[in-house]
């Protein structure tokens, strides 16, 4: 590593000496980071990873949910049901313009999307906390191409859609509150299957 | 496991049948997830994990900080510089109360926080994309006390707060924008900490 850039390098504790890591805190420049145009991206190979949004009410979600599946190549995000479509003001505003590289289609109803997904040949989760809900941290989700159905920010994945799913994964959660914001969750999700993945490459 | 409870029970595909498995999709109640009262929150054991917000613009990413800290029964929140602070209508708009149930400190310099977290022997972490910074799925996070710093919406963690950070953990992302959002991107870091420490422990 060159030395002599004129940053900062940090010593990480509790190491012995011979064993201290310098570690470059100098920021990378958007060309350094070597993003993907939006036209690059919808010609890049994706991963075979789909989200379905379940009736998400909120615009901001929806946006933000683009964003995340911009940064793990996700294939297709459908909207469904009440969920908002672009081209939206509240949607480019946490998109922040994701939902144009991003590949969605619009279905009137889920059920039709996962019906569309398993004959694809993907496997359908449910992200949704059910009795016989498996937790996030247990699963193998880089066998099969998956699909997440995220759901609506008060009822959740409908009881109609989790039926036809092939099943639930849970995000274990430990506090006060029923559940995580359906965006973040979402966000949870396809960085457990980024991470699988990753791992599996290297 | 009760096959009569009249709930769906899905098999999962391509596996032998010997193998198949059924999964209730029933979903959980409030009462059936057994979460804590706030009041139980505030007592209860836990984890030696830290969020530091470093001038954090948005009220709604605070609030949704706030609710992924809930969930993953994170230590303390420290709001520093213009982050903005509980009470506020915004930011219970998306806490959804989590503000009333974590623990959280307002300090007006990021740095302060970082340096008073040393001291404690956290080992504190930027989430940024820096030269030196370690990709998430190649972290080890659960040795020591752990803290990260998740910065501003546009300019991302200060250069002066990752001069005194232990380094930075980058998520490594592969589409058309320069980062995620910021409550997405601390959610999936919770997320990554909490696998971690459930892995070890089972």
């Amino acid at each position: 590593m060159n030395k002599n850039r004129g940053v900062n390098w940090q010593v990480v504790h509790n190491y012995p000496p011979e064993r201290w890591v310098y570690l470059d805190v100098q920021k990378r420049s958007m060309q350094e980071l070597g993003r993907l145009s939006a036209e690059e991206f919808q010609k890049a190979p994706k991963w075979p990873l789909v989200l379905v949004l379940d009736n998400v009410r909120s615009l901001s979600n929806v946006g933000s949910l683009m964003r995340s599946a911009d940064a793990f190549l996700v294939e297709c995000v459908y909207l469904c049901g009440i969920t908002g479509t672009p081209p939206h003001r509240d949607i480019t505003k946490t998109a922040i313009g994701a939902e144009k590289s991003v590949r969605w289609e619009y279905r009137s109803e889920t059920e039709q999307a996962i019906q569309e997904l398993k004959q694809q040949g993907f496997r359908v989760w449910a992200l949704e906390q059910t009795h016989g809900s498996i937790p996030l941290h247990e699963t193998q989700l880089t066998h099969q191409p998956t699909a997440f159905v995220l759901g609506h920010e008060i009822d959740g994945v409908s009881q109609q859609a989790l039926a036809l799913c092939d099943g639930a994964i849970e995000i274990p959660q430990f506090g006060s509150k029923h559940s995580l914001n359906v965006a973040v969750s979402g966000g949870m999700a396809l960085w457990e299957y980024a991470r699988q993945s990753l791992s599996h490459e290297s």
